[in-house]
């Protein structure tokens, strides 16, 4: 069994390195422009999001990130989990379901109506997993996003 | 043109009918449970959301519903749209591209890497406005959901 615990300003480097290793593993290490600066700014000062470290004889050996979000038909918010991971090492003894049973209880602490998240459509291992939990799959529904220049013109800047 | 403008606590329950206008549109219409005390708690007493409405000659005919995620690939948060709505009577006028306009400027406004929300698979009218505004399918991504029982039975309850 894993440790569950909140994440510190001294976990910033250690959750920086799981982010790259969870962006190669998503099949896009370039992607990862966050800094430890930006990251302990959010998590610390801004509080725009929360985490939480899974240790195993003091050892990290994954994280979970997370904000709220809000749902218009539930009347209230929910718990959106942006990041999950567990390193390969560690990774077949439950590391994760800790995590996501974690935060699950955070949410009901919280009276949140929903616990979501999103995962690539070609991670069947991770797919089988949330299946066996009890998540349903939100299949309709497509995220579209505007960043970078397209979201510059979009202003009208 | 349509004046946006932020909701104030006397546009609760227009803000509620457009919701369930929003959910029959999307073939749900007994999913919305939210009351007026709920969305008026989440907008203006714990801010977890946000809404700007949507007027012509004075008359409600849209609204908007977002609230901050996170992104740890950018390293700070993002605007996530939960909801747009137009009504029938005032589509094709461009009302909804001044919603997504209006929410842009305020994604740069506050130094957020992306503008985001959902679209339902089937809804090719929408989707083919969004990539006209330069929005970017994410078709890999699914999102995952639990809640209710599943959601008591993952936290142990």
């Amino acid at each position: 069994m894993a440790e569950i615990r909140p994440a510190t300003p001294a976990d910033v480097p250690q959750i920086l390195a799981f982010v790259r290793e969870l962006a190669e593993f998503e099949r896009e290490p370039d992607a990862v422009v966050a800094s430890e600066e930006m990251l302990h700014h959010a998590l610390f000062a801004e509080h725009s999001c929360e985490a939480v470290m899974a240790e195993v004889g003091g050892n990290p050996v994954g994280f979970a990130l997370f904000f709220h979000n809000f749902s218009t038909w539930e009347g209230r918010k929910g718990l959106y989990l942006e990041d999950l991971y567990v390193t390969p090492d560690a990774r077949g003894q439950g590391v994760g379901t800790q995590l996501l049973e974690h935060l699950a209880r955070l949410a009901l602490e919280r009276d949140c109506g929903r616990f979501e998240w999103s995962v690539l459509d070609w991670n069947q291992r991770a797919i089988d997993v949330y299946r066996k939990i009890g998540a349903v799959g939100m299949d309709e529904w497509r995220i579209q996003r505007v960043s970078g220049d397209a979201l510059r013109k979009l202003a009208g800047r």
